[in-house]
């Protein structure tokens, strides 16, 4: 933490901004020049209270040199953590993951019919929601618990990990029973108490990130999950909201590139939420790979136009077949196998 | 809604998107043109499933008409709703509600001396956070259940009913017996389990408008709690994230004046956190008053150096004083009073 | 300027970033702890090359500590400036100036008939567009020098000085001899070759926000006219883009504050633009005025639904009168008159 | 273009939209239902005041059915414009364009060694700043003159086409004698005068995407040139401006995919814009291929934390040349070659 005092400060100011520093736990250097005068913290400044201190007279301004995340941080934790989704599929090594799976749980029949079908291309998971969150209250709100039995008899009969999305602490003792990745939605990514009760569990969380989080909140929310206990976190992009209303959301790449240099963590991208547009699945997909994603998760129904929910994003079981295809040609281009 | 069909659509296509339209419970009138054919719902199409019809071939566009929103929507509700916000304090009349107090309860001592300052400055609630959503694992989260009693104290001494954020819905029964006003912080706009079960409450809900939610994704989360039956929504504007960084967030008192038109509930405004700067607070309250809010929500602290949260954005007790001075002169020229 | 070392930085890089710094002309204080090595320029550092400072091996991060920009700077002339408009309209001072008029000149009739109806009700300028930023090339472009001959028809008969703008270095001349305030647009805010030459003419420059400009490049733009010569300019806000669409802009009146306190340059606000909905004119311009503007830009027409552009975000002269009035009222609430 | 009536309307409203529809132009069919009447356009509606009839009274909403951009529009001309940039250096073909030099021209030594390094590694065109736009008047500006000049000089040693931004309408002539390819800053996508100039010109135009611009107002800019007479517009994705600042600007390049289907077009992405940051510039170059894009434009420099300009999002000759080998190896992975 470096504090630039205002050029008219007192000796009586200065003490009282350093006291603030020690205060916190660190050493203070003291750089005194005849127009700037400039405090250094030696040490985790972690323990000051950065908002007292750019508040006190005599200081211009308080800025902040390390980064607030620390579990998640690659500095502290220099190589690639490769979490195994269940069953041996792993992400965030050179293998690339792809969970592929409905928007909703449906039926029986569609779940196991999907299931089966990405299996068979390829896929390392399956996902699909069982609680859904929607904008309006009166659209479909997802099977709740029959769709967590669906998907779970889908793994049984394909050995796929299953992976779907939590929407409430009531929840949080059941899924971590029934499902194998633990799915926090882009609206509940700084929904802290949930993300405090994953920190207790022992799956592997998939965080989506928030619709307008910067890289760094995305991290510290990673931190919240990290913090509590649980160092399993898979990170995933699905586009930011911006001016621009074409695609649904605005894929954000360059934050794979960005997330895999400061942390540790493995980033899969969800393409399908991203643009909403399945025609511009594919290619996005092959574009999330060459920046260097962990991996994909891609929304795959048996028939998009009765799809109970985003049935304009979802690609068909053949599509994926193809897409599939695309990637293991494309990956080793990008050091990658599929 | 209006559907768009395409230029070169077949007669069986045609067949198939009114099959689908009247599937969803409306008349369909076609309307035949030479290069354009246009078809358009009669009645509420609120049963059609707009994804599929837009996913139909022959289909070039849907456009829906209606609002999504019912009960929040002023042209089935043209009067302005008032909520009690506890003890007679009304939001929502001509008679401008200001709630205020510190960002977090710190101590009986700071939220009871604080309290008894705001009501004596005119304030009609007090504000104070219990259970604090912070970015960072590692920041104060309040002071929990031990926060709840104090403001609870608070009240017994001034009489001011107590406004605070719910963060789970673990806390929901409680805070019904307990608080008068429930928050729903920016962060939860869309955690719909929590919005779920505050509509089987009956407190009035302060419904923050989340950092990057539209107006109508905001008036959709207010009518969520309204569906389950609570129809005691108060909304908040407290600044939108976007590219400026001088400001915490940018507060858009547009959306006052748009969400007035296109709703009955009453708006607050909440400058604290749209600016993040104490010294702007005085001035972007007049403009929020001059913009047609029915209120303000401001954060007052009596030692805003050493505020264990968010220092940087609170007024004095007499800071605060002072602007309901000068809010109470300018009330009357836009109609309302203090 | 402050830069802090890596932790593994060598002597050698030290004395490489100390060189560097020095010959951008300031003295550094070199402040060495056991864990963080601090630099700080003491001096003016504009001379330092801060992007090859940054690429230095060893170096860490570079903070910049005072603003870049120096005549629109408050630090360094701290009292207001106003500005007049012409025939002794002044904006920055204590009454509040109001430019209104139509979106386009028209005609005659209606530029005259308009220009003395807002005379009639306290307008201090008339504004009326000759060239017209259009998005679309088919769109009308606006009626060129022959609007600018009728401008000043309707400043010969009304008195009212002509605020104008200009798209194209071409016409700095012209517009040089012809007009009273010169306009730079929205999308020329970072025309940076129109800057300069205006930044060598006499009139004063009505400068309006970029749509997705930062308060810091907005006043560096300012700084282009400034840097030429001409130091009287006139910011105004305009609206930003977000991801808001109900109105078509966002309006940020925080802006307005930060700007007066950042710089003495007077700030007016358009409504009209900002919103795009005549209907919201009003509550916005009060607004405006309550967060402490120095004056308004509104659209005015005689006719808005047959008004040759923007005539959804015009009002008429009967609801600028009116308008006027209130503000007249309002305008001792914030220490201002009309 | 459809309208829809509000629910209370009258037969004289109905006569006037009526009329107002017609009078530019198209027959209007009527759909009267017993709850929803609604009006549509046969023909071309552009010629309707788009504006003026959604101010009439009794009109509830007007909808625009078709683009407004007709030239650059796939629908009229399906076919991919392939783009000479100069000496049979193809822009939109199989065959990926590769523009690659400096941020700006500095010296002969620079520019001529930089043009022979990229030339050599398989560069398509020659990039390089004589006319810079900054932020700051006190930033470096260009060589201006002198520097196309030099970047005469490095075409006539290899023979590479030149490209190079232009700033102002006082230069078009000179460029369209000295340049190949002329840019289009992303700070002049609606410089229309300038456009406008551009489009009675004969060389390409590289017209970058504006900050905050949308696809379709990028197209519109695009058809402003093409309206002219000049049909070779090459468009340029460079980042938008989003809340994320730890890159420059949000690289979008789902809108890659976007213009490729709503245009016929060539579109080149820019990574070193959009990213600022070197390290970053070989990912996102193979994200963009991957994505789609016809070719890239990137910032090579022989020295770049010496670097007049944006040295920090520079890359190395060497990089450049390692990254040209990995573009070679993915092309044809997505149906393209190098």
């Amino acid at each position: 933490m470096v504090v630039i005092m205002k050029r008219d400060f007192t000796g009586e100011q200065l003490e009282q901004a350093i006291r603030t520093m020690e205060a916190g736990g660190v050493k203070v250097m003291v750089s005194k020049g005849s127009e700037t005068t400039i405090l250094g913290a030696e040490g985790n400044a972690a323990g000051i209270n950065q908002e007292e201190l750019s508040l006190l007279p005599g200081v211009e301004r308080v800025m902040r040199v390390t980064e607030p995340y620390k579990k998640s941080n690659r500095k502290y934790h220099p190589d690639d953590t490769v979490i195994d989704l269940g069953g041996g599929a792993l992400v965030g090594g050179k293998k690339l993951a792809v969970i592929a799976g409905p928007c909703s749980v449906e039926s029986e029949e569609q779940i196991v019919g999907v299931a089966q079908a990405v299996k068979q291309a390829g896929a390392s998971a399956l996902r699909g929601g069982a609680f859904k969150p929607r904008t309006s209250p009166y659209a479909f709100q997802g099977m709740g618990n029959d769709g967590i039995r669906l998907l779970q008899e889908a793994r049984a009969v394909t050995g796929l990990p299953i992976v779907t999305e939590i929407m409430s602490t009531d929840n949080v003792e059941m899924f971590e029973m029934c499902v194998d990745v633990i799915q926090v939605g882009a609206r509940n990514m700084q929904n802290f108490d949930l993300l405090k009760q994953l920190g207790k569990t022992t799956k592997p969380i998939l965080l989506k990130r928030g619709l307008s989080s910067t890289i760094e909140e995305w991290l510290m929310s990673a931190e919240y999950i990290m913090a509590g206990g649980n160092e399993r976190v898979i990170l995933c992009e699905r586009g930011i909201r911006t001016f621009e209303t074409f695609t649904r959301n605005t894929l954000d790449l360059s934050a794979v590139l960005a997330v895999k240099q400061l942390s540790h963590l493995p980033v899969v991208v969800d393409p399908s939420h991203a643009c909403g547009k399945a025609w511009m699945v594919e290619r996005m997909s092959q574009a999330a790979v060459a920046a260097g994603a962990d991996g994909l998760i891609i929304e795959v129904h048996n028939d998009p136009p009765h799809a109970l929910c985003d049935g304009a994003q979802s690609i068909t079981p053949e599509q994926f077949e193809d897409l599939m295809g695309k990637l293991r040609t494309l990956a080793p281009c990008v050091g990658r196998e599929l």
